[in-house]
């Protein structure tokens, strides 16, 4: 019987590594055959382990973030280092969840005077220039805050590098873009430029600092992910300071606020954020590598995400979306 | 007190019409003020009201789905009504949710030998051709099952009006896009071309049709809906029949799937559906409408996404993907 209903219809799609040597190679089994050498470890440090109350059947919900790297949004990442050693947002909520938006976690008093939980000191106001770092190599240009971080000369190398990803010529990753003259990715993430500056770009999985108008531009106290279509209006417009490694799905598959924004109505719906601690203070953490966007893996990766032959596809799309191939990240075991 | 960490960091986004007049328009001003010529009542008769088994206390879960118009997918289209009229599609479930990808229902035994459920008589095979409609204005460069369709007249004339869509020249509209030549909206959909042919792209809750590899099409007794970034590879891979109108959070927010593929591992996680009808055999379905994509208002709201001037916005966008801006639908009680 021809079963045109099968259970398996995408199976060609994420299939794992079944590549025989007369088979058109997959994104995947680029991906496994990326030799350790074009991994990088993500540093413990740079991780922050965030552990949701346990959901149904007692099931522990345990979400990792990774944090940016030099030359990106800095200011608010040293604000949540701060946060995360005071221990800050042990006992706050995820207090809305917008379809297709994001799920942002907070202080559920926060905007209540005398309710509101207290912030450490400390914390940097950083500048709305900071939003974008500037494409120019002399650091003078550079907003005030941005330039009293300890490791400038760290910060205009890391840039240099990112504008050399950017002068490389892969074909696939000349995709066009709609918001931005070019993305691609570079240090391990996705990023867009004019020409002028770059910036890192609101993805699925992107961790985001709430603010309220501007000039505000947020402390870190305050932060969501994008659970949908890349919402890239939101760049250079809010601070991205990181991305979801592990236990996006506990997040994404939470209910829907019924209120305005998607915020929840009542304090029962919220999801309690037991604790947040960095990697390097958690003992059983496993470890983590993404895959080096500077690799010839990487490259080759993109091309196939770009141009899917295997049998599944009739029509290979010829391009791929900054957005729609996620830099790989694996587990391995420490 | 200065308040970092608002509670409604986003507010400016998604807030409802509250501009005076001497306030930046949004895009939702400009829905909220189209006339009701600019709205297009969606006929209950193209509308598939699938009903899951209740959620959590109880709560009913109906998603409401919008079937797409000629030119594109009526073969698969024409299998749908077919099945939802045999009332195949009750008792089925959802039996797949893959994070950022799709979530996808059919029969969990459709697989088996014996035990899959009897599709009804007289379904199309749909040829790979019809996954995208020609440009050609001679149907005789059409697929000979599409010329077989009864309605061929109105195919034509629909198609000849998605490529007046793209003649016109909104700016925004013009926005580069990744996967192909040009994507706009027309007739309500969001379409790309290549310049040769026309096809609806896979946005965030647009449904398709589930399939095994080529030359299999699928008959549309599998269908998914898309849960995460747009993965427009699937473009002219798989057809696209519908999206969903209202319910998508239903669906969205379901746990992940653990097995291969984000499929379910035991039968107790699937989400069963209890039936699906034609909105037109529905009693108490409200009427639902779009903003035509043909109208000024469109064009005006297409404007406002690529380029956000109120106050949350520092930078506009200058651009807009055609799956970040969803065509306006709204519910009016008949």
């Amino acid at each position: 019987m021809r079963t045109f209903f099968s259970a398996l219809p995408l199976a060609a799609l994420a299939a794992p590594s079944l590549a025989a040597a007369d088979k058109p190679v997959t994104p995947n089994d680029v991906i496994d055959a990326a030799p350790a050498s074009d991994w990088r470890r993500i540093a413990p440090g740079d991780l922050m382990v965030m552990d949701l109350a346990p959901g149904a059947k007692g099931k522990p919900r345990r979400v990792v973030i990774q944090l940016m790297p030099a030359p990106f949004s800095q200011g608010w990442i040293g604000n949540i280092r701060k946060l995360v050693a005071a221990h800050w947002f042990d006992g706050i909520a995820v207090v809305r969840v917008q379809d297709n938006y994001v799920v942002q976690w907070g202080d559920p008093d926060g905007e209540t005077p005398g309710k509101a939980k207290t912030l450490p000191a400390g914390l940097a106001v950083v500048p709305e220039r900071s939003y974008q770092v500037t494409l120019s190599r002399d650091p003078n240009d550079w907003p005030e805050t941005d330039r009293r971080w300890p490791k400038i000369a760290g910060h205009i190398h890391a840039l240099q590098q990112v504008m050399k990803r950017f002068d490389q010529a892969s074909p696939a990753e000349r995709s066009p873009d709609a918001y931005a003259r070019a993305a691609k990715w570079a240090l391990g993430w996705p990023v867009a430029t004019n020409g002028a500056s770059y910036w890192p770009v609101h993805c699925y999985g992107m961790v985001g600092v709430g603010r309220n108008l501007s000039p505000d531009t947020g402390t870190g106290a305050e932060l969501y992910t994008v659970i949908g279509q890349a919402p890239r209006q939101l760049d250079r417009n809010i601070a991205l300071v990181g991305r979801i490694v592990t236990g996006m799905e506990y997040l994404s598959s939470l209910p829907r606020g019924t209120g305005a924004l998607g915020f929840y109505e009542t304090p029962e719906e919220r999801t309690p954020i037991v604790s947040v601690r960095m990697g390097s203070d958690v003992a059983d953490l496993p470890a983590y590598e993404y895959l080096s966007t500077e690799s010839a893996s990487f490259a080759a990766y993109i091309d196939k995400r770009a141009n899917r032959k295997d049998s599944f596809y009739i029509q290979p799309a010829g391009g791929v979306d900054v957005c729609n191939a996620p830099v790989p990240i694996r587990m391995v075991k420490p």
